[in-house]
């Protein structure tokens, strides 16, 4: 087989065999196929798309191009949850331990930040001494100790993807269906989980702008994961503003904290429990969608899962101060940012406030960049809501100024104000099974 | 500028502008854009096409990659012929003398051949010491005094070209329009002529194989010289078969030399006749098509041409005896393929044929590959001819017989007889005008 020969098929629009695609991942992977072949097989493969049975087989190369954990001697259901990201999204920090307070196992691999998008594992970090880089044993002995546990990807986890990953980004192939497929569940199924809940964002904010991309790519997740032999349910959910109010790593850790105290906005109260839910269907724990929600609540009511997750902070190395947020870092200046008129919030371009975050430190316009886990901001104005002309639609968190000036204009650009009273998005757009 | 925005916008199918482009293909050419990323774009461009204005931008950039050759000093018009090649095309040893003969000035850098395809250098190395690597002052020598030369690019010459073909080699980009449109204008345009022959084969032994492909490749051809300021017309012509009987490097070098002397097919002669005829045109040398065939004829018959050629042999370094055949290699071997049934020749997998002579040693199966100057075959049965059992449809020439059986089989399955009588195919198809 030569590789060339398999670009060809592809740019022809031909169906690859699993062999075919095999040959390609497995070389490269093992640095015998170059990457200038291989980003013409992505470019190919964007354009051209790829059948069910191709996104399979790249899924199941990848997944096999590493270790895939076995969590087979803990008890429980192995049921995980993935979201393809966006502003404000802390629902992991919440419902692992939520899920794990009602009897799931959760061995939770995560990513970190780029652009407006916040990280699991940023977030975690702001917690002082919290180690997201656990080795094997010790992560497995967290999950099994406390049910739970939020780690990296280590480098026996799918290097194929890293690989490739490294290679579209430089290529523009980012922004492919059965790519993003192969990406987010080759690196979840290594986890050994039986189910997984899959939070697709759709809206300004997020990856996906339109509810038709969402729509494919969630097709694609839940059809690949059926192939597969994994449960899988998709829950396709509002991104068109930021999800609670705080944006910023310390920010989300304290946010994530007040929900499971039984605080927080409700958009955020109200996905997480609707995801935990579904994560218990999954497992078997609950019979239904309602059952779980029943679940998750009394977790969180009696603060179970406020405890799972300090459990999980202390397992990891994490100061366990945070409880009630002493040991988080904060910024050492704020700026409100001013209604410029009256009237009501209509959109936010949810992309360029989470980027007015990031210019503040909150997150890396290149993956080199360094962190800064205080910045941040508070979204005190959200969609629906009326405001007066000198009232703060955001607060910005700080320590370096010399970017201010720029996220306060993205700030006031992401905010469209308009006289006619409008209202909030609704948040749980749809939920798609297999 | 950032590469990955510019590949971001082709795979989004959106027009480049000229500056994107030089972007690109300088950067790539100068080694600060690595050729993953040229990789990605060549195949985004094998998708997604370029404008008219994009395929010029290209051209233009490959051009000035590297020199433009300056014949200005040299009296009279700079023209030139490309054929996109096929099985036994070596019109290019005959037109060039005899459109030199005429006036013309013929600054002739020519390929090698690969696969199937000959390649004008390959033959004219068939001739006891001739020299295809003439430096840039030689090659301007030849052409000053004989009126025409034949070369291989030199470094000098579109270095963009040759880095971008190598790239498009092994990633399964070769097949597109603007892509074949930049490299072969960007080479022939840095002859620094002012206008250029096209002749654009089609059939099974061309690498257009359907009418439409070649009028699309053509119409992209005639705009971007067009757009360039050169003249140019395009001759679409039949390759379903191969051109004159000769088949092979030495042997191709004898036939176009029986041309020169009035001899040889007539299908040849025809197609020699009319595209010189074209040259003399674009040149201004002749007035009309039948004016430049009748000045075509008129330096044939009288030897002219014949000794042009050899003036040119001569200056390159090549043994003149070649002029009666005696100095050329000779297969040691041949072997004729006879017809295994009465009927018509209906089809001739051309390309299939072509390979028969290059696993002979003929032609290169990859560009490393060394050629047998004497080896090829001799076509004794052309389309629409009466065979009888046992007649020969073809006489392999062959030195080595390690792959004798294989070409035989080739043979074999190329040609396809029929009870019924068929016709001879239309040799000129169309003319193609800017």
């Amino acid at each position: 087989m030569r590789a060339v020969d398999v670009l060809k098929r592809k740019r022809e629009g031909r169906e690859l065999s699993r062999e075919e695609i095999a040959f390609l991942i497995n070389g490269f992977t093992a640095g015998e196929i170059p990457d200038y072949q291989v980003s013409a097989f992505l470019m190919a493969v964007c354009l051209r798309g790829m059948s069910a049975e191709e996104t399979v087989a790249l899924t199941e190369t990848m997944l096999r191009s590493g270790a895939i954990l076995d969590f087979s001697d803990v008890p429980g259901p192995k049921i995980d949850k993935h979201s393809t990201g966006g502003v404000g999204d802390k629902t992991s920090l919440i419902i692992a331990p939520l899920a794990a307070a009602a009897g799931a196992i959760v061995p939770m691999i995560s990513g970190r930040g780029l652009g407006h998008s916040g990280g699991t594992l940023d977030k975690l970090e702001s917690i002082p001494g919290f180690d997201v880089r656990l080795d094997e044993k010790r992560f497995h002995r967290v999950v099994s100790d406390i049910g739970f546990a939020m780690v990296g990807q280590t480098d026996a986890i799918a290097p194929a993807d890293r690989k490739l990953y490294s290679l579209r980004d430089v290529t523009a192939t980012v922004e492919s269906f059965p790519l993003i497929t192969g990406s987010i569940l080759s690196k979840k199924l290594a986890e050994g989980i039986e189910g997984l809940v899959l939070d697709v964002k759709v809206g300004s904010g997020a990856f996906m702008k339109t509810r038709e991309d969402a729509e494919t790519l969630a097709r694609a997740m839940l059809s690949t994961a059926a192939r597969m032999g994994t449960k899988a349910v998709v829950l396709l959910t509002d991104m068109s503003q930021p999800l609670g109010t705080h944006v910023g790593n310390a920010l989300e850790v304290e946010e994530s904290l007040a929900v499971l105290r039984g605080e927080g906005p409700s958009d955020l109260k109200v996905l997480c429990i609707r995801l935990t839910a579904h994560m218990l269907v999954l497992g078997g724990i609950a019979s239904n969608v309602e059952d779980g929600e029943t679940r998750a609540r009394e977790e969180l009511r009696s603060g179970r899962g406020l405890s799972k997750f300090l459990d999980m902070v202390r397992a990891q190395g994490g100061d366990p101060r945070v409880a009630d947020g002493g040991a988080l870092p904060r910024a050492r200046a704020r700026k409100e940012v001013l209604a410029e008129r009256d009237g009501y919030v209509a959109a936010i371009d949810t992309e360029l406030l989470g980027t007015a975050a990031m210019v503040l430190g909150a997150g890396r316009e290149k993956v080199e960049d360094v962190i800064d886990p205080a910045a941040g901001l508070l979204v005190g104005k959200k969609m629906g809501h009326e405001v007066r002309r000198g009232e703060p639609l955001v607060t910005l968190h700080y320590n370096d100024p010399s970017r201010l000036l720029e996220a306060e204009g993205r700030v006031q650009r992401a905010y469209s104000i308009s006289d006619r009273p409008s209202s909030a998005p609704e948040l749980i757009l749809a939920v798609l099974e297999q």
